[in-house]
């Protein structure tokens, strides 16, 4: 009975912290994108761009669950602030793709230097094997946001 | 030679990870506020209102980084959505305070209950001990987020 007890405030403690971890998350791009000029989606499409290579707007859409319209806007923004490029596809001249530019990334990774810096320190804190713990949790909880987005959509 | 390349790989991991993370945290945080009608940052403030309790506009706009125009449309479109009410303090009746609503709560919860439950489910294949660790961890990310918040604002 106290060990289901003390379990389930540990599962209370994981929803907790899930949470203001997403919130800290959500808000911490949201000032980077707005000192960017850009929306927190707009960062974080530029950043699936960097992550899968070049796509066409369509692919991008069903990425990221956005729009059509959406989407074309997003690239527009992205385009404007040089973190992007369209081009015709080289395999398909009919296609578009769109194509990520090292301008903006290096932009970007200013911005976020301070806090991989702060992270890194953290992660120095800890042996290996811990390490090794904590991010294959880390893989498993994205793995679940990712199939929970799919659900949304 | 060999481990401190083992390490700055284990970093480099660290940072792929965080991004890759916070990329589907955004994500799917935009695809849920989208379907309650509302905007990441909308959502994310209510959460806040439901953190920390009752508070001034003023207040919502420091916490959140957000500048007062965007702070009194962001309230205008959660209190149309029924997630906060206007009130007057009682403490102080010529400030006015925004106060998160329960039938708002509710509302969010059931857009996250998948997620949680999965979340559940995966803290239940790791020890006591374990889950401590990557909670210990989590929470320190997450102070760390907020100090990077602060400098960025």
């Amino acid at each position: 009975m106290s060990t289901r007890n003390t379990r389930s405030e540990t599962e209370e403690t994981a929803i907790q912290l899930f949470r203001k971890m997403a919130t800290r998350t959500i808000l911490f791009h949201q000032a980077a994108a707005q000192s960017l000029g850009l929306f927190p989606t707009d960062l974080k499409s530029a950043d699936i761009l960097n992550e899968a290579g070049p796509m066409t707007a369509g692919e991008l859409g069903k990425k990221t669950g956005l729009s059509t319209g959406s989407v074309t806007a997003l690239i527009d923004r992205l385009e404007k602030a040089g973190y992007v490029m369209r081009k015709k596809d080289p395999e398909d001249k009919r296609r578009v793709i769109i194509v990520p530019l090292t301008a903006g990334k290096a932009n970007v990774k200013q911005l976020f230097s301070s806090l991989s810096q702060s992270t890194v320190s953290l992660c120095r804190q800890y042996k290996e094997e811990e390490l090794h713990l904590i991010f294959d949790f880390l893989k498993k909880v994205t793995d679940i946001m990712e199939d929970e987005l799919e659900k949304l959509k």
